[in-house]
């Protein structure tokens, strides 16, 4: 998740309260030596071609002005690199200069970044420049890279000697306990290749937050949280991770009291001055769905309040028709689909975060708001009927569009009657242009409508075609963005930029456990 | 100082005991915090066109993509720098990507290093591109650079912020104990500057060894180290620098047991394998001088043999008719011009050296060496005649070469009677083309023979005029290459490369107080 939001003066609002217990949760991490599997030198600068190195004899290659080595960790790793490297030839008499691209995918490597224009900063492109005084040496990166590949490229040695690269590793860091996680074959190959990129997208992910990716943006998205919850709920179990998350959103606020979008950690905490309608209104079901897998009554209490004050926010961005006004729907994410209208989806979103608003209201025994909820849920409902449904087309419009994202969301949203919604689902292909699907995050809505009404088969296929496209693609975790029919295309501008193992989409390993593996159960949203 | 030999499987001679004294020797270093005096900015990326900025305004300039700052640290500094940054805008939502470029001469700031395509490596070029990941942020440089000027590139932020350079610093390093030394006007203001950049020049050279230049090549070379040790007696009077460089040079030695060219420190100390016939004799005459001026007697005990073999080295490579060899012209340097026949040099610093050679047999009381020392000393002056002088032209020739390097050597090797030198230093424009002199290192043994030949006046004028048009041209510290004539001529294929301060060139802080000064004493070389 990425997005430009610009507020002058922004001093979000800080409980410090909330953010010392979260700062008590923070996790300790998981450290793993990782080493390379293989090795392979481009050919030209920025060529795809390449030729194959045997790994034993990598330690040899003596690299010259230009010559590159690339190195493939196995898999798709979050960590440290370390570097032994000597020399061959003269004693050195010129710093080494290394140029040190780390890619999570291997197209990555023969792209020139600096031909990258997108909208997305540069900066977020993990390459460094790297001159080392004195050789034979043991060089650790400061920062922190999420990579599969590396590519050292020798910028220029001097003509009395040559690099060599003796030993490279990786010391990863997680905080998902992956030792003490117990894999439990489906009897389907595709779904347990799914599954285990998706619990490697999770947990590489999972660091001292739930972070959005580790490449970009590193940090926590609401809408990202909440996925990433539900797929910890059925595989690390990681708790105090969720909650600390929670806290944090919580603990630093819009002056107003609403709930960023986003969150930065470091230096300290500090909401993004970014909001959005439908990742404010994800805390309320983040909440709700935590407490009924932990049935914690201290976070209950604590976050109680803010929750509620979320949908208080949100429907009084609703007109007298009960229907959310455009400032709403304009503040909405639900996909990077630009051109799409998003009032309808906006609509249900308010309405399904009512529906567990609810439940939070009963928990806490607070009847009062529960029914006020209630109340306020069925007007929305009727609404979005009267609003949206075209008898005509037998579908949700949204000034004039039949996107399928809004046939989901008022799926989601329970607003059709059981049979008629599973009518329309069955239908989804008349919806799937022109405001087609961009994310793993919209498409993990997508087959969640697919089961709410039934359609078990068609959701499975689904999850089975769309991520098992990009493990065919070589996807070792799951990417930011994918349309198999348009591999190329990034919502930031250049490929370059983009996240290959994206927090949003890594829920297909709580689809394959609750869902594909015991089908025909449907709880949940 | 820089030059490519490569010798395959080279492996040093070292003797623990000298270079475990050596590292005893080792000195402290002094330190000090420098900011800068003043800032501007460059209109274009590679431009020479600059608008000033008002300092105190500095830490208020906000730096988006694309946009620089460079700072003045007033003079020539070699230290670690420290950076304080922050932002304004929002919360940075990406790193900061910064390229930092460090010069000593303002025209580095406004070259594309990427274009240098010289012989000498790329590595040395002080560029470093810097992630910043978290702001604000104060960010220590682990590298040592040598510079004047910093040049700070904002490579990219992000739309939603800015970069501020609230703080910079440098942290200075020397063994030379500057705030002990005590000027002394000389009541010439020309000769006061020269003065004081020779000494700055000195003084940023001299870090855990004499160094040649701290921006390149960071290493004691055994040519330099005879001028740094003379400007060092009539300056800071370190001693136990001296010393300790002799001792480096004799702990690692080649297999044969000559004295390397240059020596490496790091990460262990290794004599490099270059051998030059000039330098190796270099080193029986700094010997020899630092004798004069500490009467060590443990060095002599320790160093004599080492020096003597050297000389028995070198008359190894002379004829029957008692000239050096083709080998030994080849091996020799003088100064940085290729088509300069070397064989009458190569000869002279012979000569000289055997003149050194014999005072340290005397100072041993070995004195059937020093017999044989001068038998040979009269053997080589007179083939020195025979062979170079013509008596037509009434000059010293080599392979039908009449350069001023082999006069000013002859003059200093003492083959001439003292009126037919004089009369030969006075003719001296007659031999400055086409061989001109290319650098400070061959302009200090031309001074130094005008001196022997006691044309005081004229040898003042040159040294005001060519270092002179060093500061004119802006020089805090003395060039490493320095023609005033074609000002932009580099030995190294490009002047980025170039070291703006250069020990070799340091010399007129000797030249002042020991010649200029007190008009009309001749003693030394």
């Amino acid at each position: 998740m990425a997005l430009i939001s610009i507020i002058e003066d922004f001093h979000p609002l800080n409980d410090a309260r909330l953010l010392y217990r979260a700062e008590e949760l923070k996790p300790s991490l998981h450290h793993e030596v990782v080493e390379p599997v293989g090795g392979f030198q481009l050919k030209e600068r920025y060529s795809h071609e390449k030729e194959d190195i045997v790994l034993h004899k990598v330690p040899h290659l003596a690299m010259g002005k230009g010559q590159n080595l690339c190195l493939d960790f196995g898999s798709h790793q979050v960590g440290y690199l370390t570097l032994e490297l000597s020399y061959t030839g003269s004693h050195p008499d010129a710093p080494a200069f290394l140029k040190l691209k780390f890619s999570e995918v291997l197209d990555e490597l023969s792209e020139n970044s600096e031909e990258y224009d997108g909208w997305i900063s540069h900066s977020w492109i993990q390459e460094e420049y790297v001159h080392v005084d004195v050789l034979p040496a043991s060089i650790t990166l400061p920062r922190r890279y999420a990579f599969r590949y590396l590519k050292i490229t020798m910028m220029d040695t001097s003509p009395k000697y040559k690099l060599i690269v003796k030993h490279a590793e990786c010391l990863t860091e997680t905080s998902a306990n992956i030792r003490k996680f117990r894999f439990e074959p489906t009897g389907d190959e595709l779904n347990d290749r799914i599954f285990k990129a998706g619990l490697r997208t999770l947990a590489n992910c999972m660091q001292d937050v739930f972070e959005d990716g580790p490449k970009r943006d590193q940090r926590l998205w609401m809408g990202d949280l909440r996925l990433q919850a539900l797929a910890n709920y059925s595989t690390f179990r990681n708790m105090d991770l969720v909650k600390r998350c929670l806290y944090l959103f919580a603990g630093s606020r819009f002056p107003d009291g609403r709930i960023s979008a986003c969150l930065f950690t470091r230096p300290t905490v500090a909401a993004d001055d970014t909001w959005m309608f439908d990742y404010a209104l994800f805390f309320v079901i983040a909440l709700e769905e935590y407490l009924q897998e932990t049935n914690d009554i201290e976070t209950l209490n604590d976050l109680y309040d803010i929750a509620m004050q979320q949908i208080e926010t949100s429907l009084r961005m609703c007109g007298e028709n009960h229907v959310v006004n455009r400032e709403a729907a304009e503040s909405t994410f639900i996909d990077w689909c630009e051109s799409m209208d998003k009032t309808a989806c906006a609509q249900a979103v308010l309405i399904c975060a009512l529906r567990y608003a609810r439940r939070l209201a009963r928990r806490k025994n607070d009847w009062s708001q529960a029914n006020w909820l209630l109340q306020k849920l069925e007007l929305l409902r009727d609404a979005a009927i009267a609003e949206f449904w075209d008898d005509e087309r037998e579908c949700f419009v949204s000034n004039g569009q039949s996107a399928i994202a809004a046939q989901v969301w008022m799926v989601l949203a329970d607003v059709l009657e059981p049979e008629k919604a599973r009518r329309l689902m069955e239908r989804d292909s008349e919806f799937m242009t022109p405001y087609k699907m961009a994310t793993p995050y919209m498409h993990h809505y997508y087959v969640m409508a697919l089961c709410r009404t039934g359609l078990m088969d068609k959701a499975e296929k689904h999850m089975k075609e769309y991520w098992g496209s990009m493990l065919e693609r070589g996807a070792d975790t799951f990417w930011e963005a994918w349309d198999p029919d348009n591999p190329d295309a990034s919502p930031y501008g250049g490929k370059v930029i983009n996240s290959y193992c994206h927090a949003w989409s890594c829920t297909p390993v709580m689809m394959i456990r609750k869902y594909f593996n015991q089908k025909g159960v449907k709880n949940g949203l």
